[in-house]
């Protein structure tokens, strides 16, 4: 261990890249999710766009992707500069504390000092500037013994994300905004998050976690002991020859349980977890009416389209996504979501998007896996 | 000419199976239009259900199909008991009096006496015991010397349709509801149109013409002479070694007139025309909206589906055209009209149903023939 590593040099970006993402059915969907698809029109997809974002504090070679099986060739087509050790393929879905866990023992077996930070696949950052400059408070914040979260700033009291509530500053000189946390808070309903956000002590939960390794996986040992230590096990025995028995051997059995449970709200509660405020504008794309109002910025009440349609839209608006090169013609409908894609076809509005998720539920009752 | 025949032995039908139908764009287009789909779920294309309404009076020997030559080989698919003598093919669409009046012409050099009746090829008739015994009763006023027409008993004081004024009664014992048409008037705003149902006085002009073919086309040489000259040139040549070459020297030349204006509202004007009310629902299926209503008989509010498609759909109401084997969604979307077909989407409500024209204009106008 070099001991001598500024907390910086010490970092590696982890990149959890799961989750179908059913509330974007039909484009988002189990053989192409959410990540794998350019949903701001940036010309990128959300892997590349969140990969570009991390360069420049991790560079290229301490990036790990955590991902399924079934995503290795799409992922290694998006990111030219993953290198093989940095692609870290589930053999099927084990929630976060799997995902990200693993990562940060393989890397912990590599760089015994490693301060890890996982951010997640699917989110949309805008001011990478920003977002950069907090990362580094977290990594300055991490390398003090913690556990770092990075909130959001709300823009709005939104009821779809839970929120940490913040306590004291931890008066770090160079992570002034670092504060501790007091706790995590489930998703709130509308007159607890006004009172969150006008109490100006709460922030959005957005799931990122920058912390020293050892750190995480010591709380993750005081918490789900037996699933830590199928992880080691699986992590001993990662690139060598004894890969792919342990795999079969532990994988199937592994515990699914989200970090939130397993090491943030312990260890929260156990005064290790810090808060590094980010100011920067973040949305994790949850739905189509999401989509639609991160593509209307600049254009309120038109219509957004993603993809290469063809499109006549008259007296028409909301978010038209395609898929496919038909000719899309929309009259007089508003705040209409339309997703076309070669095999299935939604159309709904802005104000039932989140209802999507059942509708998906509803296929996989009906058998129609085939679109799924 | 034999004058023994009754005036039903000397009757011949003429099925005019022109117009695209752009208000339901993208189902009907230039090369599959309107009366080529089924658009009843009846299980039949509008042509064959207007073919199989005629029939029983006609026999299948004695209806003739004008179509534009494109359609050859689906009119002939669709209709296999269509004689080749009697399929007319137009060079270019030239609007109803050269579709109908070559057809009667044609027909009267065969018989010079025949008693003909033009119905559209893309309109829906539910009951077809009650249309044939208005049928029959137009055939024999027509054998008097009259142009009959058969006008439709209004079920709403619709702003769709041009009217037709009833005279006296005519007093034919064959015939005991014919009556003198006064006059055809153009479709009105909603109070006329509310005033002419409550008259009791008017019916809806549902283009159906029923006349001696010698008197139709003495009608249309007094109002359009040079027409007149041009469509007998092609009826003489019809069928004969000379038919390609007149066909190409007068064909482009055909002045476009609807037979409203050629034959009729003269005809009326000078007493020629008659009446024979027709009580069966009628629908001209003008727009998407039309087919929702004719769909939803018997199952308001609810989502009717043509074609194909595999629907899921929640709490969603309207219309969903499918050509294609899509898997479709409609979550919460309330008397929305989807048409899917392999390349074009529309997506529109029934209020704006009628829109779909200007929008096809619009494609016109933008180059986009290849989906018109």
């Amino acid at each position: 261990m070099n001991s001598q590593r500024t907390p910086t040099e010490r970092f590696h970006s982890i990149i959890p890249a799961g989750g179908i993402g059913s509330r974007l059915w039909p484009l988002s969907r189990a053989s192409a999710p959410k990540f794998l698809h350019d949903l701001t029109g940036s010309g990128q997809t959300l892997l590349q766009d969140t990969w570009d974002r991390l360069t420049p504090i991790a560079g290229e070679d301490r990036i790990l992707v955590v991902t399924g099986q079934a995503h290795a060739k799409a992922v290694n087509e998006q990111i030219e500069g993953l290198l093989p050790q940095n692609l870290v393929l589930e053999q099927s879905p084990k929630d976060s504390t799997a995902a990200i866990a693993l990562a940060a023992a393989i890397l912990m077996k590599r760089e015994p000092d490693v301060i890890i930070g996982s951010f997640a696949a699917d989110h949309v950052i805008n001011e990478s500037a920003i977002f950069l400059q907090t990362v580094k408070e977290a990594i300055e914040v991490a390398a003090t013994g913690k556990i770092v979260t990075i909130g959001i700033q709300p823009s709005e009291p939104s009821v779809a994300f839970g929120y940490i509530k913040m306590g004291d500053k931890l008066g770090i000189a160079q992570a002034p905004s670092a504060r501790a946390v007091d706790s995590f808070v489930e998703k709130p309903n509308i007159a607890k998050a006004r009172k969150f956000v006008e109490s100006g002590k709460y922030l959005w939960n957005a799931g990122m976690f920058v912390a020293p390794a050892a750190l995480l996986l010591d709380e993750l040992a005081k918490n789900e002991p037996a699933l830590h230590a199928d992880l080691m096990r699986i992590a001993d025995a990662w690139g060598t020859s004894s890969q792919a028995e342990v795999l079969e051997d532990v994988w199937p059995g592994l515990k699914k349980v989200a970090i939130d449970y397993s090491i943030a709200e312990p260890a929260a509660e156990a005064g290790l977890v810090a808060v590094v405020p980010g100011k920067f504008t973040w949305h994790d794309v949850g739905d189509f009416a999401a989509i639609a109002e991160l593509q209307s910025q600049g254009r309120r009440g038109n219509l957004a389209v993603l993809g290469n349609a063809k499109v006549l839209a008259d007296s028409s608006s909301g978010i038209l996504v395609s898929d496919t090169d038909r000719l899309i013609a929309l009259i007089g409908v508003e705040d209409i979501i339309v997703v076309d894609t070669p095999d299935a076809l939604l159309v709904t509005t802005k104000e039932h998007a989140q209802r999507v998720k059942s509708l998906v539920d509803a296929l996989k009752a009906t058998g129609h896996s085939e679109v799924l």
